[in-house]
């Protein structure tokens, strides 16, 4: 059989969401789609909208044969170690091809900046390092280093925009496999990455929708133009189990509690914490009367909002650097979330295969990268009440993987 | 000016409190009344009903002179610790004598037990160790081991009752200092230390007072009879400024959440936390729906409810075991909650002659023991919502002492 993978959040699945996944379908000629999907906290430095089960539900229902989760550890990170674990389960579970949305919509683009790159690897990481020393972002400096080595080249990528970085590093990683998997990528419509409003009929960013979904008081109406069937079910499915969506909002007691109550050499000790930021943070926390008013507070022109949302996932975790950096290079299991008939099929096929233990119940196996998961799981249910607390800690230990029977 | 201390938690200050300040004055012979006060975590390990502030505002309305913080270290601890804390300041508040409830009543009981003790300390704490080996409490071994020693002996005193124990270690530290004070005990009126109930027409014990609080929905109607007028002003102030009285459930979501975010190794460090308790402690944090479920879960022949508390509140303030030692032997400074005209005239009489910082403000000093009250306080707060978390985070930095201009 032959699969594509895609790399994915689904937060949640919209119509954008949709079309990538016929038009990759086509394109790739596949017969099984495999998503590896960020669990509960996301790559921005969020807690997802709905829990993981709920996400890969909607995506076997709106065309997707097999969801893979992407552990805590590659997840809640910046684009190369995202890509670098993604692109490691995907091609783990064997997949021909993979597919990726993108700004730019030509594959070429990112074959030829990465063949630029290679050519001139030392000055072009000199320009980098140099650029982000002045407080440029890592994308501009990418992309303003390119334009300085080549400048008559009319053609390259623009590297700055958050999806042709994503694209760009899947792409690298891609290519340091033994047999790499064939790349595809398809042009975003429409709607931008960051797009607050709806900008069109039935196309809009996933923020735009969680916007309207809470700006709604926590109700669906409005969205479903811009959203599948199967996603406002179960969005309302969801809302009726745990009577909430989830937002940074839940967890800013906690967080808040734990800055005040962690020493700040402790706090040191926290993933991505650096340069000090550790007093910024501390002293912050008491004045702030909500999650917003304290990232508007502690933001400063050298910390972008998503890498400040990103330490503040791994305290509310408590994922420290000794965790991470002994962790975030290798994939020790593959979670298996949900599948189809024709998933379940091509599992089957390729098992005998596969040389990462591929597991239903996290109970399967012992690891610490698996207990930093467990660990976020627990911590998400923690923002809810109340019976559903209880009821989401339990989820977490009995769900099977989702099965959908028909497609 | 003649002073006598009290040592008091007052949570809340009823009748009996009332009658004890009383009888202390005309025992005594005193025309100051100071008490050392636990801050807003006790000794038996739950956060006050209400903060220090209102209940050291009770205290003075109703015939305390000067009320001082027991700092946390001294105030959540077992016996003898408190009573190292709460003895060492009234003695640097030049006291000339100190006054305690007890269930005996007659002082001579308290020095005849030190005096048996002192003749046979070898035998006897060898006997003490023995006992508690077997699984048989503190206080239980203590009056145990004195029966073993002395079985002829008819009038020792009952030192497994909870003030009777209390006396013993005020009076035990009291001699060693070098001028100890006068001491005193009164026989407490009627109610047990925890009474649940209501047992006479105007006592009640402190414990059947905040259930009646809690019982009555938050409200104060029921136990008008028990507490002073002034005590139901205070209460019902409190309730209008912060719409709540505190009690541990209030800080139930952060204790489970911070149990299950600690790695156990950081768990095992955790001031009183031994014995492996740890493990206990993180398996059963999840299942739990309340913090009375998870100490009917928790608790074991071995750890007593109040020890358990008292594990839960370090925990919950992040106290670690490295921070106790290198203060809890130490009296940094003595911080000053509130006065009436004749305290403060006591105070401005005495200032030349203390060696030890008396403190109005936490700006005064810079202390680490200081900076666990702070901590304490933060997190007390930390169980109020907004609005009202603001508000109490920035009462503890800038509320004066109270001052009571007519007693």
């Amino acid at each position: 059989m032959n699969s594509t993978g895609l790399i994915v959040e689904y937060n949640p699945f919209h119509n954008g969401h949709f079309f990538h996944v016929e038009e990759a379908r086509k394109r790739t000629d596949a017969d099984v789609i495999i998503a590896v999907m960020s669990g509960n906290f996301l790559q921005r430095g969020e807690p997802a909208i709905i829990s993981k089960w709920a996400r890969a539900k909607m995506a076997l229902q709106a065309g997707v044969d097999i969801v893979v989760e992407l552990p805590y550890a590659f997840a809640v990170q910046h684009a190369e170690t995202f890509a670098y674990g993604s692109i490691n389960i995907l091609h783990a579970l064997k997949c021909n091809s993979f597919c990726f949305g993108s700004e730019s919509g030509n594959i070429n683009e990112f074959s030829d900046a990465i063949d630029l790159i290679e050519n001139h690897r030392v000055e072009y990481e000199a320009f980098v390092k140099e650029l982000m020393k002045t407080g440029v972002s890592y994308p501009t400096s990418l992309s303003q280093s390119m334009k300085k080595i080549y400048p008559d080249h009319k053609n390259y990528i623009d590297l700055a925009k958050p999806n042709n970085i994503l694209g760009f590093h899947y792409m690298q990683i891609n290519n340091t496999l033994q047999s790499p998997m064939r790349a595809f990528t398809i042009k975003r419509k429409n709607a931008n990455y960051h797009d607050e409003e709806f900008s069109s009929s039935t196309i809009a960013s996933a923020t735009s929708i969680r916007k309207a979904t809470f700006e709604a008081n926590q109700s669906i109406n409005g969205i479903e133009q811009y959203v599948p069937k199967t996603t406002s079910n179960v969005l309302q499915e969801y809302y009726n189990d745990y009577q909430t969506f989830h937002n940074w909002e839940m967890y800013w007691p906690y967080l808040q509690y734990r800055l005040l109550s962690i020493e700040e050499t402790d706090l040191a000790n926290i993933y991505e914490i650096e340069e000090g930021i550790e007093h910024r943070l501390k002293r912050y926390a008491k004045d702030a009367v909500s999650f917003h008013d304290f990232m508007q507070r502690v933001k400063t022109k050298r910390y972008t909002w998503t890498r400040i949302q990103r330490m503040c996932v791994h305290i509310l975790t408590n994922t420290k650097k000794s965790e991470m950096l002994r962790h975030h290079n290798h994939i020790e299991y593959i979670r298996l979330l949900g599948m189809t008939e024709r998933g379940r099929m091509y599992l089957s096929q390729i098992k005998k295969d596969i040389d990462v233990p591929l597991i239903s119940k996290i109970s399967a196996i012992s690891s610490e990268l698996l207990e930093l998961d467990i660990r976020a799981s627990n911590i998400y249910s923690q923002g809810l009440q109340e019976p559903y607390r209880q009821k989401m800690f339990k989820t977490e230990y009995a769900q099977p993987p989702i099965y959908i029977h028909q497609n």
